[in-house]
């Protein structure tokens, strides 16, 4: 199957490209007859050929090999706390869901808990695995050890939930690079906390100015990077 | 305290107004010493006290009540269908966190119940109470008995989850209504309910194109309303 990978506005059984495009068929020296993949932005991808090629026109025919890739374009990774009881298992399977590709437990000042058991580690890492399949997911997402939140390194960009922060996601996402999400234990980040991982150049973020639970933070960050069709 | 209300571009102790906010005082008829509260747009608000007022240029002193309004600029329903077990509970704690105003519960085609006994609505009512008060929030949102889809009239606007749509909330979202937002239950709303709804003027909206739990799907989506600020 060809790697060749060619944006349209819609799949659809006749699909015209814009001169771009048209500009990218020249340039990797395609013909008519040839297959490529096509992909709509917005998590559908299929097989395709190319009906006519013409200087500044290209009408590719639609394949019967259609898809949802069900991914990220970027990965993206929650950082949690420790929560209590069964709480760290209603997260990553709603995390899972909503396309994380790791979970990295954290260890805060305010945590509920300092460390996890091997056990319970195992837990949630199966609970993660059902909870991919469940959702039709091609990844199954790791569910990494704790560590200490001033030594965790992150990749790419990090939003960090906080009350009534004047910041939006919608303005910041950016799948050029890894995402990763933070939210706090019961009792919070401190505020030096957070004032260090801003140093370190996250961004904190508003989920309204509403109090929500620790659990319920996690879920409503990563239903708004999902809303936003990823 | 006064009934004006005046934004700023942030709480302050010190705030200057723009042009227009400075127009505003003086079609009011206000002069240096009286009072009025400020709004942010992002859920704070406090008294304050006009300390300079010339023809263009006036700046207000932050009086002693800051507060931060919880609620949304116009009211927030979540529709959902009857859910199993435990679930409506989860949803209805999460939802109360996330701002609603109201949960109606709804009968769909392949909900997993078509009825809800009076005990378990009181329930869920209590729950709704317990969580507005944990939240922080003024209001308690109404748990409203179950009613068949065909037969809900909703005011405003209506998002209902559908994975893959192609339109997302971001672009769509106005409070200039009442807000209202609709997930199905476990084996989803069937094409004519989707059909029957757009119709009727809702729009779908995308919440990513992984498949999510019917217990999911609503914190997700309310979880996109927060993250705009609301």
């Amino acid at each position: 199957m060809s790697r060749h990978r060619v944006r349209v506005a819609d799949l659809a059984p006749e699909m015209t490209l814009g001169p771009r495009e048209v500009r990218h068929l020249h340039v990797l020296r395609l013909a008519v007859g040839d297959a490529l993949r096509v992909f709509d932005g917005q998590g559908a991808e299929a097989s395709a050929t190319i009906a006519v090629l013409e200087p500044e026109r290209a009408v590719l025919q639609l394949g019967d090999v259609v898809e949802r890739v069900a991914e990220t374009p970027c990965p993206l990774t929650l950082a949690v706390a420790l929560l209590k009881g069964d709480k760290l298992s209603d997260v990553v399977r709603a995390a899972t869901e909503l396309g994380v590709a790791s979970v990295q437990l954290l260890i805060t000042e305010r945590a509920d808990a300092r460390e996890i058991g091997a056990q319970k580690l195992t837990r949630l890492q199966r609970i993660a695995e059902e909870a991919s399949k469940q959702s039709r997911r091609a990844v199954i997402p790791t569910v990494l050890s704790p560590v200490p939140l001033a030594g965790w390194q992150w990749e790419g960009q990090l939003f960090v939930a906080q009350p009534g922060s004047p910041e939006r996601l919608g303005g910041l996402l950016d799948w050029a690079a890894p995402v990763n999400v933070l939210t706090g234990p019961e009792g919070g980040l401190s505020e030096r906390e957070v004032a260090g991982l801003l140093e370190r150049g996250a961004h904190a973020v508003t989920l309204g100015p509403r109090i929500l639970r620790a659990e319920t933070a996690p879920v409503a960050l990563l239903g708004a990077i999902a809303a936003m069709g990823r």
